[in-house]
């Protein structure tokens, strides 16, 4: 992949400094990013002021990381004779020795960290001599935030695995009977657990993993960040938000449906048009230079002129739309740029989703949520999937 | 649970300090056995040389920390106007701001924070004039090392979703056909991929997930790292690794069984047999007041008296016993205590696995791992799964 570290050049150069190391494993997206590498365990990733991409890593990784990264050097632990070192200064110890004769060893006597970098590697690394200066804005992540057309196809290739396992999910709904107010498939309860169940497994099926999906029915839906649990009910609100991760490139996708079985009330109905109109507003919103508080205060306008509370007209309110539009998805299932009260301009190559909503524990919760990629005109959609095909709603 | 925190509060007394901090979201394993919770964003956990846990959270996860976590106190964000700090200073500086305050309201002036602290934070709260040590030794990682039964129960029961996952690869490999040297399983090439497919749907169905699993054969089984790809061939040692993490507790097991279809060579099982008798060696060494150190030793004597390298033998061996001969399992999969050169005193509640292995391209691979629970007098098996119930390789 093509990634554009110019601005975190820039920076290393404005501040006159030698490099930018990372100490991490691939679980940090700016590393996985910068080094075009994946690791279960600690590694290091030290970017020069020339450009230069150089990895330090244990002799178990070398060989993958030698053929797969995206680095000018691989380096061995070994070759700071990693084992003597911990042998003589312990676990800790030894392991900023090595990293302080890796840096040495590139010339990197003053270098910047990003804000996550591990304090016990600054300090010992300061205790050693070197500069270490903490990068505050967050340039690596910025840089993540412009997705290459290859990001965007994988991205794209996600989000077909996370609508597969919507309908799935929709079909199994669709499904079940009621008995009692309760949804009934071959016998048994349908359950939220019993929906995600189907979820996972579409997803492992499409390459996909996941750790959490969100199958929420009536007030448990009121709350955004509640799982779900227990039997589904008729005439309620069930909200299902997938946001499914590639197991093999680690791009993540994300969308949310809300469905419904048998009659739900007045108020219920009422509640979805009007979310799915902010989020049909939120997305005309989008076109050369808007920015995401733009966005979001599209939405914000369609939901508080029916009536509802938004976290802009009331900030305290626990009812209404009580989160933000959007946010970036890419490496990491919540990333820049911000569709929020916050959020700054709207680039080319920014993919965002789009999921206003509307809670209250009264009447549970609504939720549409497409994801979509800011173009130089306007946006593409990336989700193929219709809004209102799962059950009854509409 | 019952966590037991008196190490750390000693640390603190005698360091003088006045409380221990944790910034990081729940996938920080030393935050969530601190703080009982579990929070995708990122969160602070104050630990104050009373013993008091303090907990500073977004509002959106307030509710569920106040009902969930083992906390004496929870406090939202906004108690110490966290919006408006993030307008005036950013989202860097209004976030230091807020922590800082947090702090100041539990009269803490001095902390200590563990390695993996993040340095931004650290040095953004020095410049308000806090004192921030690092916790170099991995305190809490010690304390997590030692089980409470009730952990040791919740790893027995991701063990037994482990098993039904290794008996679903087993039964999925010994119902393949051979054709031309390759597994056929229902008229299809039977892959690594198509046999993790099947682990990962299992451990779905009993509340796990996982990220990765290794079903290796041949050559690729030869390196401990590689997850394995491609079709299954027959004749040829595959070595099946899996590892997964209970989605409710997040507890962790891990075990790995060597099978083959058809008819391994000699070597090969030789290599089969040698690893066995390590792997019973290593479990009859583990008795009161034995270290990590002695039990990988007793696992290296009999791979070195078979004839094959290992690292003790020759540090710089690509084949052979090349990895250490176990390691902690808890909320993380590698943690405290080493079965390894390194390993210090097992004590009761240790859990750790035990699995030599002995590796060359040429030959392919091989590794037996049970997971054990130390005890007062020797060890209890965690695993209940019989070793060579696999296809044909005994």
């Amino acid at each position: 992949m093509e990634t554009d570290l110019s601005p975190l050049l820039s920076y290393l150069d404005e501040e006159g400094l030698d490099g930018y190391l990372i100490d991490d494993d691939a679980s940090d997206s700016d590393q996985r990013y910068v080094s075009g590498f994946d690791a279960p365990d600690a590694y290091q990733t030290l970017v020069t002021a020339d450009g230069g991409v150089h990895l330090l890593i244990s002799g178990l990784e070398y060989g993958r990381a030698s053929s797969d990264a995206d680095a000018d050097t691989v380096t061995r632990r070994s070759a700071y004779d990693y084992q003597d070192l911990v042998a003589e200064y312990g676990q800790y110890g030894g392991r900023i020795r090595g990293v302080a004769a890796f840096l040495a060893d590139r010339d990197a006597e003053s270098i910047a960290v990003p804000r996550s970098f591990p304090t016990g590697t600054a300090d010992g690394l300061r205790d050693r001599g070197l500069a270490v200066t903490v990068e505050s804005d967050g340039i690596v992540e910025d840089v993540r935030a412009t997705k290459t057309e290859w990001e965007i196809e994988q991205i794209r290739a996600t989000q077909r695995a996370n609508e597969a396992a919507m309908a799935a999910a929709e079909d199994l709904i669709a499904s079940a009977d009621v008995e009692d107010g309760v949804l009934v498939h071959e016998g048994d309860p349908l359950t939220s657990e019993r929906v995600k169940e189907e979820i996972e497994i579409t997803l492992i099926r499409h390459g996909c993993a996941l750790d959490d999906t969100i199958v929420a029915c009536g007030a448990d839906a009121a709350d955004p960040h509640d799982r779900g649990s227990g039997p589904l009910e008729a005439d309620e609100l069930i909200v299902i938000d997938i946001f499914p991760r590639d197991k093999e490139t680690k791009y993540f996708a994300d969308m949310t449906r809300t469905v419904a079985v048998g009659d739900p009330d007045d108020e219920a109905r009422r509640r979805y048009e009007v979310t799915r109109e902010a989020y049909e507003a939120a997305l005309d919103a989008i076109e050369p230079g808007v920015t995401g508080a733009d966005v979001h205060d599209a939405a914000c306008d369609v939901i508080e002129d029916a009536g509802y509370e938004t976290l802009r007209s009331d900030p305290g309110t626990e009812t209404g739309f009580i989160h933000s539009t959007g946010h970036g998805v890419g490496l990491d299932i919540h990333e820049q740029p911000s569709v929020a009260p916050a959020g700054g301009d709207l680039e080319p190559g920014h993919v965002i989703t789009i999921e206003p909503g509307i809670y209250d524990p009264a009447v549970g919760g609504v939720r549409i949520e497409d994801l979509i990629v800011v173009t130089e005109d306007g946006y593409e959609n990336l989700t193929d999937y219709p809004i209102g095909s799962g059950p009854t709603i509409e």
